[in-house]
């Protein structure tokens, strides 16, 4: 039957609505599926049923935006609607239920109809659950890896090595690709880095960088300016690079897991689709991040380094310390002041520093540009001559941003509030995620300005009314709700401070 | 913030609706959570974001109709809006991910936030997936059932005893309750029978009773009738008892999965919420139902009897032959005209008589009303009396329809096509998924005049050409999609029919 169309524009939804007596004369309930035929160029696609009273009439049709996508269809034009076969893809999430291992056939498929939609957020939900309940092995995890990378744009260059980058996340203040990018293209190599968004963080490297320039490219402008340059930092949900991560990965926040084998095969799959062979991988080590001990780093570093050998790439892991934050800022603006500031010459902060150079030497020892155990020195002297600025300036400019942009010219949120310390005493503890909650209630990532700058570090001795951190935004309201739901997260903790204070019962 | 809002009215769906750039004002991805505020009565309740650039402007506010029935909200008021925390339940759900036991607390608080649609249906299924994959123990039923009664409504009758009867399902034509209600009715017990509608069946009761009679009611009416004639046959989804229960079902129906303890909660928190305190279950056991072995339908039954201990309710279980359908019609008129005829006296078919009656007894010696060993004489008696029709016709006129009805007046739909045998023999097999699915194709439930006539059952000698089966259908096109998709499913085997003809290569 034809029914006329009107989109429906609503981000991270799919499928059709229809009126539920159109619903029942095609024989279909809501969750069911229908086949959609664009009659115009004979177009199909699957989509999942939701059910209106009132918002369709008969014989008209919601199609969400997302189903479109691949229909083409415009406004008031026709489409047919038929009942269509449950999709088998769902058969298959079914035997992972049951503790079943997926060949690599079954796992495309479930993987191409999350890239189509054809399977709803639910049904992916359920996938999700059940393979990390029961974890996938390791050739279920290279099947979701190429299933990954072949649902979506590659990057083809025309020669090798090409370098790539990746921080397990969980550290606030982790800007390094901000100095290891410009470092690798400065030598010489090809780094075409796509980067994350923020989901539950203060600033994913996309949001640090999109305050210098565009981040939002195709795969295909990736790889020109990578060509021309040496290298980008731009956000990968703008790409289609591996389109199935970014739907599992909504579909994993509020559960706030991340499962191995999806992680694995989310952080391999783009490096794999943009042709990198050398891969440098940043595992944060410490309490209050993804891998709370140095045995779990080990184990994870090897499951990398296996599945790379899997698909043919070359992985180095470095465990870093992720105790406390990266450097004395987070936030995007704060961040970005502090990475321009160390590419102009700033020598500290040290701990900044000395991680990009480490991790981006790993990358020069790999590519044989430097010999074993001077990498990390040859990163250090790009950085110190200032080749690495002037590589940055090169990223900025060809992603549309402005090259003369100086450190001073990045300004965080008008609005400030210090926080000093109560009481005198070494600063024993840093909670990376009271941090990072204080850094979003403040605004960040969207508040470009907002954010926190620590004053001090962990192991620092300080005195009582000294600043201890200060705490940003762009906005009044949210500075206000920073600093009173702030008050008791204690992101930094002093020795001497008093945590709590009971009075006795007399006194209530 | 305050905005004006618009009612969104999409079944299944919750949550609201906002312009991204709101959202982000707001401080709110898609798939986070605000607290919506109705300023006039200063209702609240928690609800999941999406987001459109189009559908809204920014300043209004799509509340999807689910969200606004706690709010009650009219187009066009304002609405308050913040930031809302992240629900416990979603890290008590993720707790059950990692194989821990959920308190009773816990449950509780999962199943407020489904009823009240502050998860989603995503978060819903992860629950689902992780209990079904990590299965709940008896306490964990034990409070899942309690937290689906608490979150619903309930009857209270002034004595006792209540009866009930449930059916686990997944055997085609199985119209007992049509039966087993007023006989146990008749003999003066009360039976407050909530059913369901078919859902992947080709008819549930509630669909079945709804060719004669009403069968949406709320809690209260269905007590009031029950006090007035002794029994009812209603839709259990219109009475807002165990409302989670149908969330949840929704959400299980893609994967074609019955988690153990869901299912359990399902059947007894219905019969605990209307006040059953003896409750018979019909466990059909049979390869082509849920139970496939007699072992199995033993373990169940020992389930539902120690939850109904726990919940202070006497149950029985009946482990019945499962491999076919009961009686000859399956689909909703065919079913009622074989129910009626039975009522009105007549001795076939016996399938559906004896599990009928059978049934009917053991309730009527729970109750004391029959001696061990006699309730199924008793139960006969009361059907060839003419008592028993005498009290379905009253319950038919207390749910609103004609009760002078007769079985001729019910009539399948006017398209029919007769299948008939291909060889002469034995009937050796009939598969209950394929009759299910081939009433489905030819239009039930919602046909109600939609189904399948078998002319022989298994076991009997058939010669070739005589009539296997007729398919009704109410709309041509739905007879011809059953005739040619039924081809392949061969729900009647003949011993000597040919399953399959394969040519040589040559021939192809």
């Amino acid at each position: 039957m034809k029914y006329s169309v009107r989109i429906l524009d609503i981000a991270t939804r799919s499928g059709i609505l229809l009126n539920y007596l159109d619903a029942r004369n095609i024989g279909v309930l809501d969750g069911d599926r229908v086949q959609l035929i664009n009659p115009k160029n004979s177009l199909a696609v699957t989509a999942v049923v939701t059910t209106t009273s009132t918002l369709e009439g008969q014989g008209t049709a919601g199609v969400y935006r997302g189903t479109n996508r691949r229909l083409n269809l415009t406004e008031g034009e026709e489409i047919e609607i038929r009942e269509a076969d449950r999709p088998a893809s769902l058969d298959f999430i079914k035997k992972k239920m049951d503790g079943g291992r997926l060949t690599k056939e079954e796992t495309l498929t479930i993987i191409k109809d999350v890239v189509n939609d054809e399977i709803s957020a639910a049904e992916l939900t359920a996938f999700i659950t059940a393979s990390y309940i029961n974890p996938l092995d390791m050739e279920e995890v290279e099947h979701l890896t190429r299933a990954m990378v072949e649902t979506g744009e590659r990057i083809k260059f025309a020669s090798r090595p090409i370098v790539d980058k990746h921080s397990i996340g969980g550290v606030p203040g982790n800007k390094i690709s901000l100095l290891v990018v410009p470092i690798i293209a400065a030598s010489g190599l090809k780094i075409p880095k796509t980067s994350s968004r923020a989901i539950t963080g203060a600033g994913g490297t996309a949001d640090l960088m999109e305050v210098l320039a565009n981040v939002e490219f195709s795969a295909r402008e990736v790889q020109e300016m990578t060509e021309k340059v040496g290298g980008t930092i731009v956000w990968g949900g703008a790409t289609n690079i591996a389109p199935a991560d970014d739907r599992i990965i909504l579909q994993e926040y509020p559960f706030k897991i991340d499962a191995r084998g999806q992680m694995l095969a989310s952080v391999m799959a783009k490096k794999y689709a943009v042709g990198a062979n050398l891969v440098v991988i940043d595992i944060p080590v410490g309490s209050h991040t993804k891998v709370p001990t140095v045995q779990e780093g080990r184990k994870l570093a090897r499951e990398f380094i296996e599945l790379g050998e899997r698909l043919g790439m070359k992985v180095e892991c470095a465990l870093t310390y992720g105790d406390i934050p990266v450097g004395y800022s987070i936030g995007p603006n704060l961040e970005v002041r502090e990475a321009l500031r160390v590419l102009e010459g700033a020598t500290e902060p040290n701990s900044f520093i000395q991680k990009s150079v480490s991790l981006a030497g790993i990358a020069l020892e790999m590519s044989g540009k430097a010999a074993r155990g001077t990498g990390a020195q040859m990163a250090q002297d790009i950085l110190s001559s200032g080749k690495a600025l002037e590589k940055f300036r090169q990223i900025i400019e060809i992603q549309g941003g402005d090259p003369k942009v100086k450190s001073e010219d990045i300004l965080p949120g008008e609005h400030q509030f210090v926080v000093n310390a109560p009481a005198s005493g070494y600063i024993v503890e840093m909670n990376n995620v009271s941090l990072i909650t204080l850094a979003r209630l403040a605004g960040a990532p969207h508040d470009r300005g907002a954010g926190i700058l620590l004053h001090a570090k962990k192991g620092t001795l300080i005195k009582a009314g000294e600043p201890l951190f200060t705490i940003y935004a762009e906005r009044e309201w949210r500075l206000q709700k920073a600093v009173e739901e702030g008050r008791h997260l204690v992101p930094v903790l002093v020795e001497g401070m008093l945590l709590d204070r009971v009075p006795s019962q007399s006194e209530v």
